[in-house]
């Protein structure tokens, strides 16, 4: 089958062994799938991951090695994180499978990503898509659910005022998962285009530089630059809360003396649970101006090249 | 009358002008008062402070410009933030007045501080102390009260493992208030009649590099520098909480990056309430071991340069 890996170097590859699932895995013939940053930072070294890469992807249950057949045949997407749900895992217990030590990790960690013709998956990690959701949008899942993740770990109550930081393709999913909030939304941003993408929500937009100033009950950071995490700060009040939903290069220089003085709440959040993002779709909200791009898999090193531009929005990937 | 006055440098005052209480303050005779890290800080330039130092104290109220003058006569602590309690300020609406924008603060910002015979104080920052507490105890109400705080912004649930990062005095008081919430306590330091006085409240305790690998649901990091920051990130578990109770120097070099990937939260946290910290001391808490030394007024430089020593616990001075 073809698959893009990386090893030492980005490859196309025309030749992977189609994989066989294992017991509690199914066989999902990939339909689409899309382009994270993790991936390019992947070939650049991150996580000293080797393998097919990808994990956001829309399948179809080819064949199930369970007992319950109930997918068979359905289009679906698929929790990246593998847990190993033993009684004795604090975290599988706690309901934090995405947090289990013992995880693999679909293109990341321990396990072949999506970015080939054929994946398998534990069949608890698949979600059914409901057919009002086109492909290409259901491929949004993952990172709409990361989206979502903010509204798992903090409660943003309507008369709290939200600020965004960022409008790339992940500052453009949280601004919709925030929406849901009935917060009111200021999202900043270095791109006109982009901030044209929010303003359909009802949010306020600013580029960045030009927003006057104030502070907000809840910023969330969505850069992953020092830049935009030093304004975010900046822009958080006391006793407020700032998100960190895109990770910051290590050993950066930080003035943390903020935090502490204003008593501002820093919030880590990375993958999110799939399920209210699938609703969140299915209620025929529209991701289309997210994707930048769809090329088919032998064009997937172009693929590539053209999701690294700086200001790509969300470059997919078709079987 | 005597006081410790930062401008340029530490200087003994022995003509200072008793102030005058403006309406709605006390005047208060100061019996004791407590030398904090911050004092010492400012000595060195922070805050851009000049005047009397000093925000930990315990006095009698001599002269009230108010009608109230239920406290005329008592021996009294004082909440360090004087806010402006105006209707439209939102910090003082919900009940936050140590982040009121508009407020001074005893011996940092815009008000002269404690380590005088004479201060002036609004009466509604004054809280009485019970007989049962000697003035020296009752001296550490300010800083018991910025432990205490933790509990204000954070529930610690009694299954939830706690660490503790930092045996300073700060650490210990830390100790203090969070055994309160009868959660296991594990407590790391540097100095080992340190944490011989943590270990009375049943805390497990290591020397700094020989604790056995564990991660913990809450840290409380307390040292102030980026060793023990790393330190206490490491040992957060993911989804757990990373307390910052000590302000890290500007502009060190940190990695955010687990803190995105595992989750957590951090909460800065700075002064806090007095009746939970006045509470504990009623109910005959035994903080003596965390006083060094009480020297009286006239040797205020004295004081300054014990508690500016290496491991010092708290140096107080009497007048």
């Amino acid at each position: 089958m073809k698959a893009l890996i990386f090893d030492q170097q980005l490859q196309l590859s025309t030749d992977e062994p189609i994989p066989v699932p294992p017991p509690g895995e199914a066989l999902v013939k990939v339909l689409m799938a899309g382009i994270c940053n993790t991936d390019i930072e992947i070939t650049k070294g991150y996580m000293g991951f080797q393998g097919i890469l990808g994990h956001e992807f829309v399948g179809i249950v080819e064949e199930i090695n369970a007992n319950d057949k109930r997918l068979l045949g359905k289009r679906v997407v698929g929790d990246i994180n593998c847990a190993c749900h033993k009684d004795e895992c604090e975290f599988c217990r706690r309901g934090l499978g995405r947090h289990c030590p013992n995880r693999t990790t679909l293109g990341i960690a321990g396990r072949n990503g999506c970015m080939a013709e054929y994946i398998t998956l534990p069949i608890v990690n698949l979600l059914e898509v409901s057919d009002s959701i086109p492909t290409e949008i259901a491929t949004l899942t993952e990172p709409l659910a990361a989206a979502f993740e903010i509204l798992e770990q903090i409660r943003i109550a309507p008369e709290q005022e939200v600020l965004i930081v960022g409008d790339g393709k992940l500052g453009i999913l949280i601004n919709h998962a925030l929406s849901t909030t009935k917060a009111p939304i200021t999202h900043v941003g270095k791109h006109e285009d982009k901030l044209e993408i929010v303003k359909k929500s009802g949010s306020d937009t600013f580029l960045l530089g030009q927003m006057p100033p104030k502070q907000f009950d809840v910023v969330v950071e969505a850069t992953g630059d020092i830049t935009g995490f030093q304004f975010s700060i900046a822009h958080t009040k006391p006793r407020g809360t700032l998100v960190l939903k895109s990770t910051l290069a290590a050993n950066q220089i930080i003035d943390m003396a903020p935090v502490i003085v204003n008593e501002i709440t820093i919030v880590g959040s990375r993958c999110g649970l799939f399920p209210p993002a699938l609703k969140y779709l299915s209620e025929g909200a529209d991701l289309s101006p997210v994707i930048q791009s769809i090329f088919p898999i032998e064009q997937g090193i172009e693929a590539f090249r053209e999701a690294q531009k700086k200001g790509s929005l969300k470059v997919m990937i078709r079987f």
